[in-house]
Formats: structure tokens, C-alpha cells, sequence
């Protein structure tokens, strides 16, 4: 149900600039961008999870809707179409908490959610977006393909995300999408965060029965739980007391473990260093656009790359050996550029360099202005 | 609330012979026995699963309540206590349907179940069927000890499960329990079922990636959950549609591959045999008390004891490679042999020689008789 639409709104319509919407969402929170045209950040928010397979479309929708109405735009009610709310005052961001409405019509809207890669929710959840932003062109990808876009704005290169989850891709210029795992953390997740640390609550319970090696991982995990033995740590595991949340944030530990001279965190690093590095390959054994390329740039993303520098080497070693033309390069801060320059690039059709531009500076944590200076992108992943 | 007593009952209540009661119970189903002290079967009932941990304390109150009616005893409503009903006709059984009401008082209950071994679910579950069976005296173990106990009857021996799950364990003389394994299907269980099943999905994707080699497990696959594609089993998998039960069932097309010529599955095959063997060499070194023995009998138990003489031949050369001391001997057809072991044990103390002899041929599919012949109930395991 719209709002009647007031005579002097309606009016001046055609005089106000069109707006475009950005959105990235995941397990624990979605942050929206409101931009112009040109790329200009105007208004931003945040709200919780809009992980479509996890938290499921209506919970997204809301997570999105919240989202926008902190960025500064407004609805009439729960479940009602999201509008530009009068006219901003010049030099309004839109800060999160909701003050500073935004003008213009909100001509493309591009969402990059996790599980968007699944029917039928992915078309359930374009219905909701559609209807909350009428009129405007919608386009809903998985996160994936905004992390992607974030570090490469279109150029060629492929992800490495190594989180909770851990997942290859890349994008050619026909639309073809090239992935390795990302099979959850049942079948896959291999060199994940979780993966390295349940690895390593395996460790230490093959060393309580005398199937493996006695390990400092041990200490290490009583010392993280609060637990006197770590098989205590098996119930609330199963019962999920202890979640993939809990369990990926001991990679950070076991790390320190292998720095500090444990060999049963070292091998499990090491695997887990490996199965990323086989991930890549995969991908670049599969993706035949990517094959002219002398050196493929990787954009890094996820928490594991921030596990200092004695990850990131056995990262770049493994790389090396399974994947010599990989070039470990860029990591993804802020995987919402990605879903803003969809939304640019439906807006335009071809991205205009200065709008290029200017995202590589919001990637930098800038408000839009002007780029920094060449190779300043190029992050360190490690 | 008992029912008032009847004086005809109650003046001949010491005349009558006691009873003792024996349950096994699982995640799918709950047995129950009822036998006289000389161990003679009188009636025996089914019901549901009584794990305490996925099924809970009541759930499982109540699968040992209608156990125990279908086998011959009788309570007055639910949560009330079960008593025998009356005297039996001479060679009653009490079979599976209610038929036979059992008589005298039931001296000893010997419940071995899933989850027992933690608390405070097995502390809950002994005061209920304390309720259940007011004036008996009350023994709870866990599923494995029962199963143990299943096999050895008392005697010198080590329990190798491998079903859905798995586990190594071996009980000394005064009671230790030394256990390998058993750590549940997100941290442990390797080369059970399950462990089998998910390796040869975790395999099939990562062939669908490129991550590893081709393998006719994909096709296995395909045939067995009836899709077009691998990757489509990834969501009903974590979505538990396709459950533990169910990934545990393909360790037999996984055999079948391997039997054909698929170097994957036969390799995943290997690896499970050798983790097999880990857990009997882990408990055999640990258990002071089988030091003494010269060989040392496994007892088998688990559906991946029937998967056929390739996989036997697998096993048994992992256990010659990894612990030469274990003879692979019997199979455990009937854990619920376990409890009335236990049962009968806390009422004499010692088991008389001909009550054991009674066990072994209730083991063998018997009534209670004669033992079979000497070394008969040594099954081939596989």
C-alpha cells in the first residue's frame, strides 16, 4: 500500500536526482549504502542478519528495510515500500541512526546476500525487494560475488574467502561464474576458520585417547572454553552451545600454538593452507577466461586473514607451490563496494571512470572524493 | 499413586519368584526384557528410541514404560509404576503386543542406554525408573558397556562399535571403563558409517570442483538421493533432510564402488579400517588390565559388521597391521544380552555357570535353553 503521493511531491519529481541502493548482508549483520549516480556516498545503515538460508527472506527483508530507513530512507510501516523522504539538506551523509532524509527516486537497487546462491528464496527475496522498492531495478547476487566485485571493481581476478566458511570464485565478462567449495561446514569448508578449529578440538581428543600425538592444543582449547578437560567440550559442541562462530575464532589460537613450537598446529595449519592454496587452482584450472592472464590477482577476504604474519606465509607458500599465478593482493574491507558497483554498473551500463574511481576511494574508507594514491589499494593481506 | 493392593495379591506375593528386567536402547529403538533369575526369557517388549541425549529423559521414560507393558508387566496410568500383573500361565513369554501378564515382584532393573554415561541426564533417568520400579534396585550404563558385556558375558574382551557411529572400549575387573572414540558425529566417529558416507560426499564435491580426482562415487551418489547433481545434496544435508541415518546407509554403495574398481571409495574404505584399528590399539594400550592376555577377543557390534567379506578383509588387516593382538571374534546380534547380564549379576552377585549358559544361547536367537555348541557362538564378523 502506497502512501498517496502529495501534489508538490509528485511535482518536482523529474528535478530530483535518482538514487541507487547498495546492500551487503551476511550472518551477523547487513550494512545498505545510499549513493548518486556518480558514486557519491549519501546516507548509510545497518541491521542484523540477512543470511537468506540461515535467517531466512522475512527476517532479510526486515534486516533490510532497518538498514534503509537508517540510511535516511523512510516507509510508511512494517512491510511497506521504502521511499526518499523529502529533500537533503546539501552535505547530508544520512548517518546511522536515521537522521538526514534523502531525495530522488531510487532507480537500482543490488543486494548482495549470503545464500542468494539458492532457490527458492533467492526469488522470494527479490519479490520482497521489488515490493519494498517499487519501480526500481532490483538485482540480488550471493556474497560472494560482492566480495569479489569489491576488490576487483570489474577487473579480472578471483576471490579467496576464508572466514568462518572458505570458498574460490571468480566472475568472467559473460556473467560465467567459477567456484570451488563453499560446501558448508559438513562437506566442506576446508582451511576455513571452522575447519582449523575443529581440527584442532580433534587433535587434542585423539590425543586424550592415545590415537594421536599429546599437543599443546590441548592447554590451549581448556584454556579458551573454561574447561577443566577438553572433552567436556563435546556436548556443548553438539548441542551447538558452542557454535561455528565459537569454533572458528580458535584459529587465532591454534596460530599462536604453532608460533610457539607446537608440530600438531603447524600440520593442521599447513593443511588448512594447502586446501585454500587448492581452492585457487581449482578455480584457475576451471575458469578458461582467466587463462591469458600471466598473474591472476587474489582478493583475500574473510577473518583469516587476519591471523599475522606466520599464516601469511604459509598462505603464500602454499600458493606458490599449488598456484604459482596467483598474486595474493587486495583484501576485501568493506564487501558492500562490491554490491555498489552493481548497482552503479546497472545504473550506467558501463562504469564512467571518475565513478570507478571513486569507489576505489570508498574502499579505502573514504566518503567518495577522489582516489588515493596509485597501489595504496593493494593491501597487504597478511 | 500405586493402586490399593488386593489381599489375595499381597498374601501371595512371597511365594512368587522375583523378576529381572533388562533394556537396551538406542537412538531408533528401545528393548526390553523380562527373565527369571536363572535367566530364562519370560517376556520381552519394544518401543522407541530412549537416547537420553537426542531423545531425552521423558521420551525415554516413556519408551521403557511401554516396553515393559508389551512385555508382560503393567502400570497404572502414565509415570506410574510398573508392577507384574497377576500369575503368568506356565510358559507364558509375554510376547511383544501385551499379551501374558508376568508375575512377581521385579527385584533388579539393568538399563544400559544411549547417553547414560552423562549427566545429569543418566542422574534424572535412574530416579524415574527408580519411580517406574519402586523397591528394585536400579543399574544404568551406557549403550556400549551393554553391548560389551553383549559379547563377553564377564569374560576378558574389548568392544569395537562401528555403526553410525564408533567407538573402542574395554571394562577391567574392578569396573574401569577405557574408552577410545565415541566423540560424536562433528568431532569424532571416524571410519563409522557416517564418517564413510560424508567422506564419499566430501569426495564427489570436491571432483565436482576440480579439488580432486574423478570418481564413480558421483554417480553412487546420484543414484542413492535420486538427484541430478552432486552439489544438490549440500542443502539437504545441513538442513538434516538427508540425516546422519541416512549418510550413514551409503558405507554399503561406497563398498560396492570400491568392490568395482573406484580407487576413491577404496580409499576411503582404507582410511576407515585404519581408524577402526586406531581405536583397538588406543584402548589395548591403555588397558593395563588386557596387558596379561596373549590375544585379546574384539567384539564387533554395528551395522558396518554385515557390509561383506571385502570390507571384513579391510578391517582385519588394518587390526594385523595396527594391533596384533586383537582377534576380531564375535558380533553382538543382541546388546539387550548385555543388560540381562548386568541384571542378573547385581541379583546373585556371581552368575552361576548354568545362567550364563542360558545368556549365551539367548544370544544365539534362543529362549533361554542350552548353550549351542562350543565355539558356535564365535560368529564369522563379517
Amino acid at each position: 500500500m502506497r502512501r498517496p503521493e502529495v501534489g508538490g511531491r509528485e511535482a518536482g519529481r523529474e528535478a530530483r536526482r535518482p538514487l541507487v541502493v547498495a546492500v551487503d548482508g551476511g550472518g551477523s549483520r547487513t550494512r545498505l549504502w545510499v549513493l548518486d549516480p556518480e558514486g557519491r556516498l549519501l546516507g548509510r545503515g545497518e541491521a542484523g542478519s540477512s543470511n537468506l538460508t540461515a535467517a531466512g527472506v522475512e527476517v532479510a527483508a526486515r534486516a533490510v528495510t532497518e538498514a534503509a530507513e537508517r540510511a535516511g530512507l523512510r516507509s510508511a510501516g512494517p512491510g511497506e515500500s521504502l521511499e526518499p523522504a523529502g529533500p537533503a539538506s546539501p552535505g547530508t551523509t544520512g548517518a546511522r541512526g536515521g537522521t538526514g532524509w534523502l531525495d530522488g527516486p531510487v532507480a537500482v537497487v543490488a543486494l548482495a546476500l549470503a545464500g542468494a546462491d539458492r532457490e527458492p528464496e533467492a526469488g522470494r527475496m527479490r519479490a520482497r525487494v521489488e515490493g519494498l522498492f517499487p519501480g526500481s531495478s532490483v538485482e540480488l547476487v550471493h556474497d560472494g560475488v560482492g566480495a569479489l566485485l569489491a576488490g576487483t571493481l570489474g577487473g579480472p581476478g578471483l576471490l579467496l574467502l576464508a572466514g568462518t566458511g572458505s570458498l574460490a570464485l571468480a566472475l568472467g565478462p559473460e556473467g560465467q561464474e567459477v567456484r570451488a567449495g563453499g560446501w558448508g561446514y559438513l562437506l566442506g569448508d576446508e582451511g576455513s576458520g571452522y575447519w582449523i578449529g575443529r581440527e584442532a578440538i580433534r587433535a587434542a581428543l585423539r590425543a586424550h585417547d592415545g590415537r594421536g600425538p599429546a599437543t599443546g592444543l590441548t592447554t590451549v582449547l581448556r584454556e579458551a572454553a573454561g574447561l577443566e578437560d577438553v572433552t567436556a567440550l563435546v556436548g556443548p559442541v553438539h548441542r551447538g552451545e558452542r557454535d561455528r562462530g565459537w569454533i572458528a575464532r580458535l584459529a587465532r589460537p591454534v596460530v599462536e600454538a604453532a608460533d610457539a613450537g607446537d608440530t600438531v598446529a603447524a600440520r593442521i595449519l599447513d593443511d588448512a593452507a594447502g586446501e585454500l592454496a587448492l581452492l585457487v587452482r581449482a578455480v584457475l584450472e576451471r575458469a578458461a577466461f582467466l587463462a591469458p592472464l600471466e598473474t591472476v590477482p587474489v582478493v583475500a577476504a574473510g577473518g583469516l586473514f587476519r591471523l599475522g604474519p606466520s599464516w601469511g606465509r604459509r598462505v603464500a607458500g602454499a600458493l606458490a607451490r599449488e598456484a604459482p599465478r596467483a598474486r595474493l593482493a587486495e583484501r576485501v574491507q568493506d564487501p558492500v563496494v562490491g554490491a555498489a558497483y552493481l548497482a552503479l554498473r546497472r545504473f550506467h551500463g558501463e562504469l564512467p571512470e571518475e565513478v570507478i574511481e571513486r569507489l576505489h576511494t570508498l574502499r579505502q574508507g573514504g566518503q567518495g572524493g577522489r582516489r588515493a594514491p596509485a597501489g595504496g589499494g593493494l593491501l597487504q593481506p597478511v
